[in-house]
């Protein structure tokens, strides 16, 4: 045998080796666990049975690749909620960055309150308190210079309570469902009740999902002359309050067609689980439910973030699945490498 | 050799063939024309210079495939417009669906003038006429149901001039440019002053773009019960018309970044086009003029339906470009198999 065919064997062995291992190392993802912070348990069972239901090409309830949607509410079911929103977080110190521009926020409430400290007092001093905190901090600018403000804030901002980055503060479980979700073709939706280019703002890099699905609450805009150019400006009004029945109308309006999946963890998504469970063929619906007051937060019934009440009333009788945080999570915030 | 080991050879032979045959054909398509019914020429050269810039990777305008969003304007830009939209026709034709169930109707303008063939002065009869028809056809029935009306009525339904389903009456050169900026990773939207259910209810059988990337004017919809069930209903009230700086702002809403592509027909669409192609880095803003007289219909400044003034009038300082139909353009609508 010739050098060069010798050269050519020893090609054609690898390539086939290289093939050979290939196939045996998608076959080895393809039955690893995909769902490794899941203890064994109802919910991870529920979800798995789901997919399978779905994405099985011989099962009776199979659906196409472009009919595999699933949302998510944010606040609470993908990220922690407690002691107070991000968003409002967000707003809070902005408030503080912005006040030597506004000396009149010195006496004026509810800045006055916040600016000496009192966040309490400050946001319910009175109905309008939240909403006007929350609208001088996020309006007034291009839509461009806010994604830019909201991306730097959360390059560095952390939860008053744990002290860590709000990226890390994201569920472990649930950043293994998304990208399962979307491993097996789904397109994956958040559906929150925060602002839309809020989230938007870091939606990619933390969650994989690309800002065109990301539905929140919008703020009125318009499109108007600055100098030469036009720019969108982010007006001082609310445009659409994305909570409750206003969930199902912004799937529509985004969408278009009824979700498959639905994940919640307050009374607000309830009625986003009941449209996306009363569709036809294989539904999942699912609560996150946060029992876990020493490696999170426990909370439901009583409390006025993440207020779930409804959704334990109604599960059984619904055939939506309750996660139990305390029990069915592994590990609940991601291991970040320094 | 052994009968096995030849036998091995020869799979081995025709593994590596199979590959090159691969491999030469995935050439073979790269080097194809992609757009076969453009006349070579200004147009089509702009639009291939420009996916080439903003796709090959050594380039200065390169973009990441998650940012290469194209909008399209539908009526005019996509499909035919004249004689009268197409939306208009749907709603006009389910007037006279429904018209037993409404005797009043024979009494009540603009509906009684419609009901007698008057289309021209029933559209005219007062300024609220068309929206009195598209209301009374478009809404009161549930978001489901609406679908299945649209989609019955597309099957059949014919352009009142040309006598041809309205399917044929998209164009095919921009069929063919939608394919090519979706093999080139491409998110391709639609950007209509038309309803967004409307046109979802078949834009994915005509132009394989899905629901969930068809932007369009909104009724107000509310999410109630209907006996047991909780249902869509699509209301009697304007909600959002998508046409003019509103493109820019359900552009945002939808998508919540800048498209780096745009197309439209009339003036309606130069916002959206002002937007797009005010971007930083390579960006193509194209105007399908309509010049055809003989294989489609010539009209622009004088035209009520597909109004362009303000377009031509901007072009050339705008860097957009206009697309002649009738030099440009080998073909107009496809070769449907029948």
């Amino acid at each position: 045998m010739s050098k060069a065919m010798k050269k050519i064997q020893v090609t054609i062995g690898l390539f086939i080796l290289s093939t050979v291992l290939a196939v045996s190392n998608l076959a080895a993802t393809e039955h690893s666990d995909p769902l490794p912070s899941w203890q064994e348990g109802a919910s991870k069972q529920a979800i798995i049975n789901f997919v399978n239901d779905v994405t099985k090409r011989n099962s009776p309830n199979f659906v196409e690749k472009n009919a595999r949607i699933a949302t998510f509410d944010n606040d609470g079911t993908l990220w922690a909620e407690q002691p107070i929103y991000a968003q409002l977080m967000f707003a809070i110190e902005r408030i503080y960055t912005l006040a030597p521009q506004y000396p009149q926020w010195q006496t004026q409430q509810p800045f006055a309150k916040l600016l000496k400290g009192d966040v309490k007092g400050a946001l319910s001093h009175n109905e309008n308190a939240v909403n006007d905190i929350v609208m001088a901090a996020n309006t007034g600018m291009t839509d461009e210079v806010y994604t830019h403000i909201v991306q730097q804030w959360f390059a560095k901002a952390k939860n008053p309570s744990t002290q860590q980055l709000y990226s890390n503060m994201v569920y472990q479980p649930m950043l293994e469902l998304i990208a399962y979700l979307q491993h097996n073709a789904f397109k994956t939706y958040i559906v929150s009740g925060g602002g839309i280019q809020f989230i938007r703002a870091w939606s990619e890099q933390v969650y994989a999902i690309p800002p065109e699905q990301v539905i929140g609450s919008t703020m009125k805009r318009s499109y108007q002359h600055q100098g030469t150019k036009k720019i969108i400006m982010r007006e001082a009004e609310m445009d659409f309050y994305n909570n409750k029945n206003n969930k199902v109308i912004a799937i529509n309006s985004h969408i278009g067609r009824r979700p498959i999946a639905a994940f919640g963890n307050s009374d607000g998504d309830m009625q986003m689980l009941n449209y996306v469970t009363d569709g036809k063929g294989a539904r999942l619906g699912m609560i996150i439910h946060h029992t876990d007051a020493k490696r999170e937060w426990a909370y439901d019934r009583t409390s006025q973030i993440g207020h779930l009440s409804e959704g334990l009333d109604k599960a059984k009788e619904k055939n939506w699945q309750i996660v139990d945080m305390k029990n069915e999570w592994k590990t609940i915030y991601p291991v970040i490498p320094k």
